[in-house]
């Protein structure tokens, strides 16, 4: 018999307390021990609610509880979250949670302290919304050594740019029905500038190669310089633009993880996921590439993965190794994007093909329906990052757009 | 420290012997126990063999071998790897496997031997090679009531009819490049009749509905009444024809399994796994619908799903209950596919459109290239399967080919 407490009853928490009334029964047969929920922490009030008997504002009743031994975090944010779940785990339950933030800025921390405590701290509910991720890359490819990670991790890019591509919208245009529909917030920022797809391969680079990666140290670009006609253009080309997070091996034996908008084939699967679905695609020595699609937020579906932790915490005793990783002190394993090798399109105003190829050799030049006469677009052939501003600059002309060109193996 | 025995070294149990050492160090940290093969089983002599002190030719070294705790089984087929794992499994020890053959013909009483004797019966390489799919739906979708399953369960069809949708080729020009290439062996009928993914779908089944689905209950069509004007017309229609498993609750409470040709829509992301890939959509309550994507087969691929069923059996004790499934006495809960609701594409020689609106309403027609002018191609409304025939035959002329519409939601 385990007792749960539920931490935060906005959207996400809301879902798990309705989701665990729902499938009760089923839940409890696969966790095989009975479960119930005996706290719901929220400073609000709920009057009328069906789960009235649960509430409470203070997280003491919690923590003093001894008969609470899995706690669900979903409140969000770094404050209070943190000193909620530390507490938590100090006394040794087993905590879950969606906050991607939280685990982003202190997993390795709350790890240690699950590790020390014996208890587990689980969050596949942190990156991909429903999509099972987490434990699969860690336990069903633990024969592996993963190589590289891409993902789709941001449902509202990715609706804003599949309306880019498929209806010639722009930025601004498809922004405001993000909004309206409720998939962008007021202030979109974390999502547009690609704070959130950062706090997910944060969390996906720190699983993958065992070593914290904090969010500052990766290299991260939004998608508010996107245009239509750059959309075109990728779809022309014989593909699409997505926001992509990332993380690989470089050959110096670091990792590089990275946020930006990127050119994607469509042999990739990536290129065909499209409105609000996220999908991650994970390289590895034994499966060559796996990918894991479904819907990356809203209410059921984090929910969901928060249910499946809270069934594993009631299976398992203490932490998994697999799902750990240690604190690193400083950045120094963390690769240079300017050291990267890519392709870029490039987009570009007053510029002759001569002094194209005169900065890059032979480029791949693509077309738009009603291109001006002066306008050229193209993808240059691989060259270090860190070299490319300055052949950029040797074009004369105006650049109106340049957006890499994924360089995960298909 | 747990030692594992090898049953077979044919291609997959070579694969995880090679996989196992290639990647040892960090397969031990992950099982969080040390980790050795001790036995390979195989008839033959592999002499020069790297691993040449670990081959015997008698399960009862391994079966008496108390050292022994975990065995995977790469045999494939039914005998003599039933006795084999039988046995195994009667002594307590965990047995992980990738024979689909084995799973979904005697699963259910390996399932209830495991079950009393305390140890795993694991089978994540049986379904979808290298993607992990057996434990993201038993585990991370534990809080939610599965309401279907769709998957491209077979590499071999899925690159034959890459080939004829891609390059305009007949099945028999598609199929030769198959078998030149080894993706299909010499004799194909367990892939091109659907055999092989009706296995792998009577597990999926059995996994997400509780009660042993038997091959021999489940309504299988394989491909080889497909042509080249089938997938042309498949493609303009705005989607792709795929080898379909697929398992789906039905309205009175019984669950249907099927096996067929699909036409699919570009929406749905199985419409874009290509050439030998497998992909499978789960849709339930909460998730709404996620998928699982990458190598159906091949040495390691599959090597890698039974490592990471080793590494599980290793640190788990116990059977885990949201895996294992019930032995069902009867097919009495599998729906009559003649009951189905369904849109199927109709190709006719010879057949006016006042004919085919006189039999089906208002349907929708496609065309193609060169299409003669006494063909006619369309989509029929949903119908009840059992009165599809008669409609039919009421047209008159000559049925070129009938391939069902996927009736799942996108």
């Amino acid at each position: 018999m385990a007792k749960i407490a539920v931490l935060g009853f906005g959207v996400v928490g809301s879902g798990t307390v309705e989701l665990f009334y729902k499938n009760k029964d089923s839940i409890i047969k696969k966790a095989g021990t009975d479960l119930d929920i005996k706290y719901i922490l929220d400073i609000r009030d709920f009057p009328g609610s069906p789960f009235a008997d649960k509430f409470t504002k203070s997280i003491d009743d919690i923590v003093n509880d001894d008969e609470v031994t899995i706690v669900a975090e979903a409140m969000g944010g770094v404050n209070p979250a943190y000193d909620f779940v530390k507490s938590c785990l100090e006394k040794g339950k087993s905590v879950v949670t969606s906050n991607k933030e939280l685990v982003a800025k202190k997993g390795a921390e709350l790890l240690a302290i699950a590790k020390k405590m014996n208890c587990n701290f689980l969050f596949e509910a942190s990156t991909g919304g429903a999509i099972p991720v987490i434990r699969p890359m860690h336990r069903c490819l633990a024969g592996n050594e993963i190589s590289a990670v891409a993902g789709i991790l941001n449902g509202t890019t990715n609706f804003i740019l599949t309306k880019m591509i498929n209806e010639q919208m722009d930025f601004a245009e498809a922004l405001k029905i993000a909004q309206d529909l409720g998939y962008a917030e007021k202030d979109p920022t974390a999502d547009i500038e690609g704070h959130d797809a950062c706090r997910k391969i944060c969390i996906l680079s720190s699983l993958a190669f065992g070593k914290h990666v904090y969010p500052d140290w990766v290299h991260c670009e939004g998608i508010t310089k996107i245009t239509a006609e750059d959309a075109q253009y990728a779809e022309n080309w014989g593909g699409a633009i997505k926001l992509i997070g990332s993380v690989k091996k470089t050959a110096d034996g670091k990792i590089l993880p990275m946020v930006r908008p990127a050119f994607i084939c469509d042999g990739n699967q990536l290129s065909h996921v499209s409105d609000v679905f996220n999908a991650i695609m994970v390289y590895a020595d034994a499966v060559d590439q796996v990918m894991f699609y479904g819907r990356g937020a809203g209410k059921f579906p984090t929910a969901s993965a928060i249910v499946g932790d809270i069934v594993d915490a009631a299976r398992m005793n203490g932490t998994s190794v697999s799902q750990t990783w240690e604190d690193s002190a400083d950045n120094s394993f963390i690769a240079d994007y300017k050291d990267d090798v890519v392709s870029v399109y490039v987009r570009t105003k007053g510029v002759s093909q001569a002094k194209v190829s005169e900065a890059f050799g032979t480029v791949e030049y693509i077309s738009r329906e009603n291109q001006p006469a002066d306008e050229l677009a193209f993808i240059t052939p691989e060259l270090k990052e860190k070299d490319f501003d300055a052949k950029l600059e040797a074009l004369g002309g105006e650049i109106l757009g340049k957006i890499r060109v994924l360089d995960m193996e298909d």
